[in-house]
């Protein structure tokens, strides 16, 4: 009832920006590469497809049967392997009228929840498909630098794809990520993490197991078929739109693959005739590093933040290096870099949660960039998207207190209603 | 683009098996009620509907456009009110082709992946329907007494409905649980479990707040509205099959209101004519109390077990009471209840797991019920479903360790990965 459209058009691997870069699909090209025309900087690699073989029926076909995960935009996906199908991708899209007013504006604002993921973020979109690579390349395992959510999507596909998995992964991250990491039975290590990436090239060197982060620390390229899968995020925002963009979408961002991700998913729908234009994609940045921000600002292709700007609790976006495909996705859609500091992304948290929703710190930046850019600008018309990344229950720590208890007499439990939340009964 | 079926054709509120019962939809009957015919025990309500208004085409309609969550389905559930769409149920339905070797048998396996709803529960399809209740009844708040699942979930659904939610959990529960049933901002106290009843209805009887939990310990016998919101899974499975009921169907089970919803929809969808006959339902409950699983061997109405034989990790579905609903389900659907001890439920976790999904503990009930009912007997025809009710973050505690540390260096990494996971590199 769903074998329409399930074989994947992809062609070839080719350079972020520059199409005369031409490499066979496999094996992906999972190390450094530069280009001749710059071989100053490592450069990312994509995918590129047969679009004039697609049949765009494919944006309106109905949901129907067993879900497909990603094999439901299968002809725009890099090749997947049915056994590393988890139901990703689908996530809900809705509208929380209570954000508009709290972040000033008059357009509806809705919620892409990527907390509803096999593993509770986004990144087992790019996961289904880099460890799909790593099956049908072969490989003998899967490796990983990563302390968060990205370590336990990889880890969780390659359980399913039955693969060996190593996690590097760091002792500071919050004890729930932490156990996170280790649920799916890969080898997970705490390392200190300016070891992280050097390690790992050794390791993977020495395995042979396939790399599905990212070996380039210069600037940050990532897995040649990674951001792929972020594109069904527009793809599904664009049908639940009832075939329309939004105006704009608010990314919550560390190295910006998601950011260009949903940025090219709504520029192929835009070169196939389906939209007329792409929504205005906006980083949110935490002010620690803020790297893209920095690149935007001071117009550099890339920028490396050696030392933090302070601390912050948005650990899954708090990262040293940016530039390249952040730059494009803002460029080419007319957006703007934010960053945000703690203070304004524990607002947006904290509204979010207020209306049924809890996400992680740094899922709570998309909110936050909203309602920082409508108080310096108009917005362009049309519906505000914010992604929310992750899952609250990412972020329970050790630490704090547990539950104000009580001895459970009507007398004691209304005292610690008035004491502990102003609650008179 | 999704107005076609949207209002509740519910009529009334009846009893269950006793359709002689009849008061209106509103107030919701949240008290004790004893039927004349048999006053000895508390009896559950539930709603009856106008089948004969229903337009069956909203069993093949396509999903199109933003969740509406259970209001997808809104003909045949309570009214529900627009503010408290978090965009649940649409869960995930997919076969895990490792899981039926594993369990032994020669038929498809599907998991129904409850941990991808909005607060990572089955209970968001409950508080959907309950929380609107309150709301539409005028509630001044919501009370709910829960330790886990079942309280975080009601307290997000109050804060969608900006309604003051209070929340009589414990301090035993896991660290995650304790931090989750906090994060919208319910009045959360830690109550010993034994009081924790009594207080509520003190509580609620001086605060006029709606109950969403239930108010009779000698038969649990819950919100009226409750299992209403449950029937959406039976007809997600049988949208999802392509208009077709699997064959059985297992389902951790603690107070048996998710295995008479989901019963109560398949038995709809027959009663309607779209399948011929509802699969066999299996309740999964730990030995440590197994009430329904006494009550159905002794032939009585409920069971209530004053003590636990033993302990049990499988704390969502650990509960003293049981019958009634869940002997309805199981006999009408001709079914059995199973008891699973720790280490079978342990084996199915790791599992699960081992194929990339972390669930709940007592999540993964299900499919060790599963597996033992397989080594007992021959299973009916067609596909088999087990339910995973919840995510495996919520068990997270602050005991137990961290990763395994290595500074970093090639030389420690590799022993680290050998000594802790048997891997030579």
């Amino acid at each position: 009832m769903h074998t329409k459209h399930t074989h994947s058009l992809a062609l070839r691997q080719t350079a972020m920006g520059d199409l005369s870069v031409d490499f066979p699909l496999f094996p992906p090209r999972v190390g450094e590469f530069r280009r001749d025309a710059d071989p100053s900087l490592p450069w990312p690699l994509e995918l590129d497809f047969d679009y004039s073989a697609l049949d765009v029926s494919l944006f309106d076909a109905p949901r129907c049967g067993p879900s497909l995960g990603l094999g439901a935009w299968g002809p725009l996906m890099p090749p997947l392997t049915p056994q590393t199908n988890l139901g990703e991708g689908e996530t809900p899209f809705f509208e929380l009228a209570a954000l508009a007013d709290w972040a000033g504006i008059d357009r509806p604002v809705f919620i892409k929840d990527e907390g509803r993921n096999p593993t509770w973020s986004h990144k087992d979109r790019l996961n289904r498909c880099t460890v799909s690579a790593a099956q049908l390349d072969g490989a003998p395992g899967v490796i990983v630098a990563s302390s968060g959510n990205h370590g336990a999507s990889a880890s969780a596909y390659a359980a399913a794809a039955c693969l060996p998995c190593i996690v590097l992964a760091s002792s500071t991250a919050p004890l729930a990520m932490q156990r996170f990491v280790a649920a799916y039975g890969a080898a997970a290590l705490a390392v200190p993490s300016e070891r992280r990436w050097d390690l790992m090239a050794r390791l993977q060197a020495k395995t042979g197991f396939h790399p599905v982060s990212n070996l380039t620390p210069q600037a940050h390229t990532g897995h040649p078929f990674a951001i792929e899968g972020y594109k069904s995020i527009a793809y599904e925002i664009f049908r639940d739109l009832g075939g329309n963009a939004p105006g704009s979408v608010f990314v919550p961002t560390g190295y910006g693959e998601l950011l260009y991700g949903v940025w090219k998913g709504f520029a192929e729908l835009r070169a196939l005739g389906l939209i007329e234009r792409v929504p205005q994609l906006y980083s949110c940045e935490s002010t620690v590093y803020g790297p893209l921000h920095s690149a935007m600002r001071d117009d550099q292709p890339v920028v490396s933040v050696p030392s933090p700007n302070g601390s912050t609790k948005a650990l899954s976006i708090a990262t040293p290096v940016g530039g390249l495909r952040g730059r494009r996705a803002i460029l080419e859609s007319g957006g703007a870099a934010l960053a945000m500091d703690d203070e304004e992304i524990e607002a947006a948290r904290a509204k979010l949660a207020q209306s049924g929703l809890w996400v992680e710190f740094s899922a709570a930046a998309g909110l936050a960039g909203l309602r920082q850019q409508a108080a310096r600008e108009r917005l362009p018309d049309g519906p505000v998207v914010c992604l929310a990344t992750a899952s609250g229950m990412k972020d329970v720590d050790g630490a704090g207190e547990g539950l104000p208890e009580t001895d459970g007499s009507f007398e004691d439990a209304t005292r610690a209603l008035r004491e502990n939340y102003g609650l008179e009964i």
